[in-house]
């Protein structure tokens, strides 16, 4: 028998063949699981249910609304002489109409406590987009981050993928309620020495994913110190600045710097985006607040990459420049968000679950570590494959977060129907009686 | 005096700092000076003339006859069910109807001639991330990607900026019509192997731009033999295919493979995008269309970046799967531009200057080499800035596309009314005549 030598096949660069985009998560396989059988209240009522998403539709009938008695904002043909200048709109620094108007929603989100000039607004397709573009321009391949754990999922592909920038963890833990204390910001540092990687800055999310909480003043306080003092950055993704319950309750990184009158603002950039507050995550748009002109300049060029189409630039600057309907629309938002949560924080709570005390976002944080055999990944994992298998749940377990506490898992609650909540609910609460029966 | 230690300000990355971005070029320059004086028929009938932008604003009124004709495709609110799920819809896949309508474009553009698999549409945020995405799939930092000249001055910035790849070129002349030769082909891979570069691939747009002309098929036949002698990849830009002046003028890279039975199509990859053919720059609708299975699944993934508002997608979808839409705007299209190039070439004759034969694209190849006082670069620019400045039109000088022969210029006819065009060519006759009577 002949031998056959198989010729080579063209080959790719090691991005493409590397696995740092970290889609081989549960995080990700669980979305697969729920794709496979999903949930559906009349056709297919033992399927899973989606509690992996963090995705708000408790606000969805007021955009509509906004739609129904503003035709002007979507609409083109007849008497709408808007289309052609927008189809050909492609400057990177996006329609001013609309940087204007989302400056100002920033503001009205923070309570007018924090102000925001549209000039340094720069406009990316969303903040997956944000955040990458903000690690290419803030550190070079090999450099690190800090990033308290437990994290958004999508980081590992976002700050690492293409950048070649290294995540080097904060760990955090339930003793403090997971809020980062300043022995541990300078343990991570001194990790990353320890591997000689040259630190470049820290990326906080305020609110957090996963916690559903905000971070405290004085979190705020001794981090931009420590970016001071180490001359690094400080990079604060607040995607979830209108979904935490009260204003009052969440203190963004801008307000810091305005009660020091902007030192070392040149330093600090904020992540917003549509995607959570507005429940837009398909229309792409997400944002870069830098205080750093050179940053702003850079990622304004950059973001030629991921532009916005000007279709749905045009309709939000339409929607939010409109204060009658954003007023009302933080408003009831944040009243839905809430009502949602303490709906099921109470359930879980008569489950016989706990999580943390949550003041934002669209998921709570479970403690399920009662649970495990034994306080491991393992044993998380072993766990929420029953959820995901015979509950039928999608959770994200807090590993796939890189949260070093087992046990911990994210329940999403904004991206169904309360009918569906309390399906879940009653699912978890029979999954509880059972494994109390069994033990007994 | 005391002396005043400043603060080392906190640094950026290298690429944030680099110069690779390329926009301190004449092609931008000359943007520039135009948003300072822009041209108006009215208000500032001396400001200058944007002959530097390749947009295509021939048929717009077919987009804005079909957009009253179909108010389904932008209109939601009242009875418009489709708001909710288009706006959540956020999967890397894009809307299956989408890429199903674009694959369908794509075909009817090569007159039936290639068959294009919807599952292998890959959609990003226009073609400048398009092209960004695949580099980064392809080739490593440092290594190479030979690409003929004179070539788009944003490749610069879309290979290079953020990948990190160098750009290696081909040098092309007038001699036969800048159409690559398998000599120049060869001197190209030797000049990166002289300089240490690995090539990873042979980058070409199909129509040419800045020629306006498109690739024999012979050209086709051996770009691709070598690419597969090499073992590197193949890249077809193809967004002009729509605006060749006839379907059957124009081959496609696609249409090779299939005469080929798709041999060595797993290294052949085209990109593709609504901003040229169908004048929606601002829209930002750009695809990659690969043969191998890796790339897509990557480039698909990577897709997380950079893509497309969902709004967007569905107004696309509804237009482009519009057969009695496509093929009169397609047909119609293709001879209003073959209409204005006539009308500029014609004119620029009559003012004594000649342009290479082309028969596609936005914009015409100017020689005006006779009118260099020396055949170098520098002379060139003396000419461009008179052009700039003297005759007030923003025109391209070669030179900011890598031309290694100088004196020739890309001149845009598709982004201004006739009129517009017309006071342009008088211009230029004008200033003609001047320098003719300024030499006897």
């Amino acid at each position: 028998m002949a031998i056959e030598i198989e010729k080579p096949s063209v080959g790719l660069s090691k991005v493409a063949v590397s696995e740092t985009h970290g889609e081989d998560s549960p995080y990700f396989a669980g979305w697969k699981a729920y794709d496979e059988n999903p949930y559906e209240e009349s056709n297919n009522p033992s399927g899973v249910i989606q509690m992996g998403l963090a995705e708000n539709q408790v606000s969805f009938d007021l955009l509509e609304e906004y739609l129904e008695q503003h035709p002007e904002a979507s609409t083109w043909g007849k008497g709408a002489p808007g289309f052609r200048e927008n189809a050909l709109f492609q400057d990177y620094h996006g329609l001013k109409s609309f940087r204007q108007a989302m400056a100002s929603f920033m503001e009205q989100i923070r309570g007018g406590r924090a102000k925001f000039d549209p000039d340094r607004v720069v406009l990316t397709a969303g903040a997956t987009a944000a955040n990458e573009l903000l690690t290419f321009i803030l550190a070079d391949p090999g450099d690190a981050l800090l990033v308290p754990t437990p994290y958004y999922p999508g980081f590992d592909r976002d700050l690492r993928w293409r950048t070649g920038v290294k995540i080097v963890p904060i760990h955090c833990d339930s003793s403090n309620n997971f809020q980062v204390t300043p022995e541990a910001l300078e343990a991570a540092y001194k990790d990353a020495e320890d591997m000689n990687l040259k630190v470049r800055g820290v990326l906080i999310t305020n609110p957090s994913n996963p916690l559903g909480a905000t971070t405290q003043r004085s979190v705020l306080e001794f981090l931009l110190d420590f970016a001071t003092q180490k001359n690094i950055h400080l990079v604060s993704d607040e995607i979830y600045s209108g979904s935490a319950f009260s204003s009052s309750e969440f203190v963004s990184i801008a307000e810091i710097l305005e009660a020091r009158q902007y030192k070392e603002a040149e330093r600090v950039h904020i992540v917003y985006s549509l995607s959570k507050d507005l429940g837009l995550p398909g229309f792409r748009v997400g944002t870069i607040y830098s205080y750093n002109d050179k940053v702003v300049t850079t990622a304004r060029r950059m973001s030629s990459f991921t532009l916005i189409s000007s279709q749905t630039q045009h309709l939000l600057a339409c929607m939010l420049s409109n204060k009658e309907f954003t007023e009302n629309y933080i408003k009831t938002n944040r009243e839905r968000l809430r009502k949602r949560y303490e709906m099921i924080i109470q359930g879980l709570r008569n489950a016989g679950i706990e999580c943390l005390k949550g003041n934002a976002g669209l998921f709570c944080w479970m403690n399920l570590s009662p649970l495990l055999e034994t306080p491991t990944r393992e044993s998380e994992l072993t766990l929420w494959k029953s959820i995901l298998h015979e509950v039928r749940l999608n959770i994200s377990p807090g590993s796939s977060c890189h949260c070093s506490e087992p046990g911990w898992f994210r329940v999403c609650f904004a991206n169904m129907s309360e009918h569906t909540l309390e399906v879940a609910l009653k699912r978890i609460h029979n999954f509880m009686d059972q494994r109390k029966t069994g033990r007994n």
